[in-house]
């Protein structure tokens, strides 16, 4: 349970409130890069931490990413032409380059430097790992590169990206990827359902232990989290995941696939988007590799598409095929026969729950369990870095991107303490420079 | 003419406002029966005085009525699994029964009590007269049963119930309800226009006298109110509307029906739902019955959809098939040749009206005449009851189902005086208990 | 640039605000005379200046504006029966001539002076110039007629007149209208694009000199403003509009009709209509006339239909085919080969432009150029008139309708001062009683 006021500061991101100065110092993702596929292709319209930006790949291929609106008289930018290095406004012909100087105003005189001292407001832009990252903070504090993260280690060709936006805010999503108690209902499946995917159990023990004891350990770049399940052989089913600075989470095997990360990035206080990003080479919990299979590829559909925000701005999109319009897919026989929900795709799962929410959850009126040690671990964590962040302390992740480089854990022990499973999984567990 | 703060009295059915706990003492109509057509079938999502609730009818056949939300962790109910006596939150597995209570609760230790020390807020539910009846205030003053209204005596092989959402405030529903004076209007035929009802009008008072002389008395119940009109014969016609507290009117022969009633339940300060319900047998005024023809069995078309309310909340419910949507099925051509609106049916036309004030009809710009003395008579009584109760008077009749045992009268009479007239017609006013 | 201050009182409509007072002191266009084709037809519901109203046209041509809500208990009068000169509510049948007076009231004793003592509120209307125009201000202020706007001299066998509805603010497209320097960019095409129009450039000064040097000077309606443009010849290509106070635009050639006017009409704060009106005859800047082209006729493909406000409320009215809903019809590849926009029609681009500012533009944040003196000089003006109304000064247009016979030029000549350029073409600019 949180004070009202706890569940405004965690949840608003908008400029200017603690949570979205806090997120503002560090590398976001903005877009994936398939979303610009080409030099001087279609601008497309987004909004990010509140703020409405259009985005646009110019002839060199770098990406603008620059307000919504043209500085002379707020015309709107998404219908610019994307041409030679600029996107020109429509309205009077100025033309803005990615770093958002005005590189051409045919409506001045031609000995006016106006244009010169003009800017739209433009935020740089890196990209990694298939993604357009972002940075909207202090110029002064930007850091030197998005973080490290293992899916941007990932050669291009083996790597996968996929995103959709959740009409709900970004941290009971979060806590739903840091919740691993739901997997064993939410997610259960009694037969083939259709989706490709049969079932997330990887051993006895889910199916033997369906109340794990739940561990965090802090670290430098957020925490590690750990379920302990026992096994009838004795030993212990480990599921270690990592909880990555400001809202990312790397979930053991969530989807087999190599550096698998999901990141839930703000929209605005009431929409988030959710990257599904990682290797298409399947890695199972011992190490060995197999080709993925067009079944395991299958882990959602999504489409592209256009959002109208409930007040009236629009956006071009990633959307789930399934989603809250048609319920999600939710078929009343197929939940008494093939699977607990009834609802096709994990994700789409994830999504009716968060969304049933309401756009921000009334934190005030929940009832938290032993399972939601992660949940709690996660927000006074962000309590406390907000409060330091108030007095002036930097976050250290935002800074150190090499911190990123670390890896989830999907394995058997005969060890009954978090810190010594990460020992002796060490290896696997930090990726080396 | 209200003043603007009477208005809000009188509108306001929220937890917390002065309408809203004064209704908060009555068994309410949450539902019709046949919306939870059968044991462990789906849940339906549903508002009722302005909260959200899922309502599902359990392997015994009881009902619950739960809040939307989980009390874990604000998960959706809606999606929830109806399985063997409870409603099964698919997040984590969390199921309650139709009390509230938790039943179980897998996701955590055996050994927890939590279990037992948790419950989903849930109101209890009674099941009479084809309609699902809840109680939403204080459990130390919950009425033994709902009101024993004349349609809840009907057999139930004769019963019909039907309803539709309107997308207004219940009280201006209800004003037209007590509305005697535009039945000569509103609902005039000038021949059969394909809805199966030609005319309201029974003998000669409607059109040899459309100002009719209005008359209220106050009883145990809420008030007895007629209008007479004079007819060529010398003598009068009386029309004898019961409005029963809170919002239900009697209405003679509007249907002729048996045990006909018209109930007016909030489902937010901006939204209600209309009850009608009653027996299917017809019964003149006289007292003879004749068989139900399908002309007159249709009142109204509706068929079950979603609504959305502005806020984005939907809810599972019952819809008039002509509405807002569709313009009322308004035809301009049949309101020149074939009735005063050309609008089809007579619930339709009132819900054109009442729709069209507005959510909150504007109180502070009516200018009332001599045929609003029913409308004037109730507005009073609600607003001395709500003085009353706000010192602490409850209401008598919330607590005395055997009040509610009326009929209207729809009779002739050379009575001049109401009191005579019920007086004359005692037998037929009064059901026996 | 305005103050947040400024933008406010340029923008709000709505009574009691000062803009909204300040235009009610004018006659005000409040539809086309064919939205109401004849006598005795539909009403049709519309709002004006945040008004939400009812317009027939009774029996006698007369049109009457009245409020959307009967007087009685606030029934909606769009459904009322238009019959013999007056509008008649179906709630309870009474009846209202244009003047708002109540001539009927058969739900009240006939004895009753009720019906003589009510009125619903209701705007005197003149019919002029193929529109209807309305006074909103007090009665007493009233001016004799409306402005004699050169449209309205047009023969009514000569004359056409459109309009749709914008998603915007009316400051934002008034603006649009008095700004010159966007034709040579948001309107420029490339090569025929199929909507009739392949460029509004009549003479080398557009291609040749982009950055016309303006001017503007006062007048007792509004102000003159003018763009001058080098030629390859050595003389000036001059571009005058005509303001016309309090939203109308005067466009030399805009669409080559003879009496052209652009009235951007305030439906509330965040919407208003696009009037564009004129001849059929199309005129040359040099005089000689030709007839008008299927061509040139089509300047923009509008259609009859239902407008809903976020408020819920609708409208009946005109609607531009391509509009928002459609994305304006945008054809990226078109935009690289055909047009600046890709968007069909000239007022089909400007609208996507003022829409695409938001319902209100955000002038705290715009960057004027040299381009903008026009706007400037309007806001000026504006702010300066409301802060002599609000000393009690009152317009002096609004009660001087000859003022407003002049026409914008769109000449070629050797002087280089605007009053020059309006001193040699005195003649083509006024037109006499």
């Amino acid at each position: 349970m949180l004070t009202a006021t706890e569940n405004e500061l965690l949840t608003r991101v908008g400029r200017g409130t603690p949570m979205g100065e806090f997120l503002r110092r560090f590398w976001l993702p903005a877009l994936l890069s398939d979303e610009l596929p080409q030099a001087d292709g279609d601008p497309i319209r987004t909004r990010t931490l509140g703020e409405d930006l259009v985005a646009f790949r110019d002839s060199n291929g770098n990406v603008g990413l620059v307000d919504a609106f043209c500085p002379h008289r707020r015309g709107p930018l998404f219908f610019g032409r994307n041409e030679e290095c600029g996107l020109r406004c429509v309205y009077h012909g100025w033309k803005f380059d990615t770093t958002g100087q005005c590189v051409d105003m045919p409506s001045e005189p031609t000995a006016s430097d106006f244009k010169d001292r003009l800017r739209v407001k433009a935020y740089p832009t890196r990209e990694i790992g298939g993604m357009i990252w972002t940075y909207m903070g202090p110029p002064e504090l930007q850091p030197e590169r998005p973080p490290e993260m293992p899916f941007t280690l990932v050669p291009e060709a083996e790597r996968r990206g996929l995103k959709f936006l959740v009409e709900a805010n970004f941290l009971q999503c979060l806590e739903g990827e840091l919740d691993t108690a739901h997997v064993s209902f939410l997610h259960q499946t009694f037969g083939e359902d259709g989706t490709g995917i049969q079932t997330l159990v990887r051993n006895d023990g889910y199916t033997n232990d369906r109340h794990p004891r739940l561990f965090a350990l802090d670290t430098d770049y957020g925490f590690v989290y750990g379920g302990r399940r026992a096994q009838r052989a004795g030993n212990y089913y480990w599921r270690v995941t990592q909880f990555l600075m400001p809202f990312t989470a790397l979930i053991p095997s969530a989807s087999g696939y190599t550096g698998g990360a999901t990141i839930w990035m703000p929209i605005d206080d009431n929409h988030c988007w959710r990257y599904l990003v990682g290797g298409t080479r399947t890695v199972d919990k011992w190490g060995s590799s197999e080709p993925l299979t067009a079944a395991r590829r299958a882990i959602l559909p999504t489409e592209p598409g256009t959002f109208r925000f409930p007040d009236g701005v629009e956006i071009d999109t990633r959307l789930g095929k399934f989603r809250r319009d048609n319920r999600y897919g939710m078929d009343r026989q197929k939940q008494r026969t093939l699977s607990f929900t009834g609802i096709p795709f994990i994700p789409t799962q994830d999504q009716a729950m968060t969304e049933g929410m309401g756009h921000i959850c009334d934190r005030t009126e929940e009832h938290l369990g032993s399972s939601d040690v992660a949940i709690i671990h996660m927000r006074r964590m962000m309590l406390r870095m907000l409060d330091a962040f108030s007095r002036g302390v930097e976050p250290y992740a935002a800074s150190h991107p090499s911190l990123y480089r670390v890896q989830p854990l999907d394995v058997e022990s005969d060890n009954a303490e978090l810190q010594a499973v990460l020992d002796e999984y060490r290896e696997q567990a930090l990726i080396p420079a």
